[in-house]
């Protein structure tokens, strides 16, 4: 258990070039938080901007939490355009079940872009699961028990890594399942927790390529982060500034001695 | 005078689903004092995305800030979709007065949706006062000592409840008249308290319903937590922070002591 | 070098209002240390909104950041109506290297605009004197030894202020040179800090006029307040959030006493 930290290490070193086309609702969030995690961020969604972005990034995160019919065009073009390029791209599936237009978008950049890793909480991946090859019918899971298997299966039918964030995180490629135990509430009293996480995820295939154990290391360093953030605050405003004080300052030995991280 | 804080305790326990369309200036503070107030935001203006997400919600909240063409058309469908299903609508009609294109937007959208509740500073409800039947014509109100008149004149005109903040905050239906008094300077120096505060609204008449007490009581548990925040910060940056903090731990014995309301 | 504070205590009393139409990734941080800085930020980027808020504007900011068709069209807009109306424009040439779309905008707005105030970081600028009259044929300069010589040769070839920040800080009207050593790494790992110089830059030149001096002053400013922000940080979360504390409180002396410009 002493080469998690490889990962991290390896994305301080190389300082990955982390292309977001996210929403306006938590991007500065995003952006910070790359910078925290060793990335270096930037954020462009404009169609004539995206084949030259793309072609110096180290990874694409696309996150459609507040879509338009715009942008979810540049998410296509950024997608298809990374994954020819070989550029590892990371799909947040933000709020997939909540309405029709989301499900529809969140197929179409799964079927088109094809994206390396698909993530989403636990609802948004139960959601997923439900639609694509109907491993279980579900609309939103505030109780889904089987939310591992689900992640494993739907890992296995898209081809790709998924990634479940919640309680316990759940990460796969289709054939390992880990299961993560890091974290603390108080992320979830802060709006933007989970896109921040996948930025971080971005940060981290873009420094180490896209692979299930990388993306497994990102979401628990950001976990074991919040951890220590919550020690010292006095309430979600005080914890959002630790979690970036912390991710920042996360030392390789902490981060191996403290990570949960279960082989399944 | 003991039961201000059930608006409160209500709002915590049902934890009402705000949807809001405002401005990308403010709009990750408004998303994180929506949580800390005890409500869950969500943030969507894509066209297609508005009738799934406004039939989900417990309220709405339009919010002008940086309005385009876009963005008012949406404001639009999703204020009358709301209006609809019953759903309150908080309308906050940031810099109404300061161009003629925020004026007729503002007119559009009290006369097209008839908001539940029309929300602004000093100057914006003077401005609005001044154009909605001339009960004065003011363009901007540095300082409107009838401010408190106009409030309760507006609110009998447009037939909702209208909400002024400044120095002094009213709230009327157009009936009762309150004139509630807490708050800290420190918040004229942080930008988008104004829209942070309409997004308490929302939490608040989204758990309580659209009644002018459960909107004073919004106003006031903000302007507390600001008056704790004041004590400990050292300037605006973390006065933001604690003001977080504040609202999220805000007990409900200290809103009923330190609450300054007076029902005229 | 007693006057310095001349401009800061000018840009307090007039509270000069500076419109900005900016990126979505850190136009809050824009607003908030406008504030800070003795300024008072409005944001808008629709068409129909822009003659009647330039014309109350004493600074208008065009940050390409998150540049799209509309608000470059947008930019164009309230740029030449500023210059028009002898508002002063400051324009930060975000990421004109990466693409060429960012060239060609960069190279439209500062034609057709002429910005009074041309400001980037070390790579921007430099890529700049390399596309506007073949100063040197630079793409991006981690390490530009001639960034001061190109700044001065840039101010003097198109006619206006030209700002680079990096380790060190240029200015140049073309005649006289500052070079400015104040700052701390620490900016380099928040997002937006260049952003946020250039809002203080318009709150400056807002109340001051555009001379080379007060934005030098306003960058130096910025600096000495992210020197004492770094003192008690314990990572770049904590930094930003001092960043707008100490810039808000700094005193008149403290800049006089430790801002360290050379005129060359």
């Amino acid at each position: 258990m002493s080469d998690y930290s490889d990962y991290m290490e390896c994305v301080r070193k190389m300082k990955p070039l982390v292309h977001h086309i996210t929403n306006y609702v938590t991007v500065n969030d995003c952006a910070n938080i790359c910078i925290c995690s060793g990335g270096s961020p930037v954020m462009t969604d404009e169609l004539k901007d995206l084949d030259d972005m793309v072609s110096i990034s180290n990874a694409v995160v696309l996150n459609m939490g507040t879509l338009n019919e715009r942008t979810v065009e540049s998410m296509m073009h950024a997608g298809i355009a990374a994954k020819k390029k070989g550029v590892p791209v990371v799909f947040d599936a933000v709020g997939a079940g909540a309405t029709a237009y989301r499900k529809n978008v969140a197929k179409l950049i799964i079927d088109r872009v094809k994206p390396d890793i698909v993530k989403g909480n636990e609802g948004e991946i139960s959601f997923l699961s439900g639609i694509e090859g109907g491993v279980r019918g579900v609309d939103s899971a505030s109780s889904n028990d089987n939310i591992g298997r689900d992640v494993k299966a739907l890992a296995k039918k898209l081809g790709c890594i998924v990634a479940s964030t919640g309680k316990t995180d759940y990460v796969s490629d289709g054939d390992v399942l880990y299961e993560l135990s890091n974290g603390d509430d108080m992320e979830g009293n802060v709006s933007g927790t989970g896109c921040m996480v996948t930025s971080v995820i971005g940060s981290y295939v873009g420094a180490n390529g896209a692979k299930a154990e990388s993306v497994a290391v990102a979401i628990s360093a950001f976990n074991i982060a919040a951890e220590h953030a919550s020690k010292n605050c006095r309430g979600p405003g005080s914890f959002k500034v630790a979690l970036f004080d912390e991710l920042f300052s996360l030392k390789l030995g902490e981060l191996d001695s403290e990570i949960r991280i279960q082989k399944l």
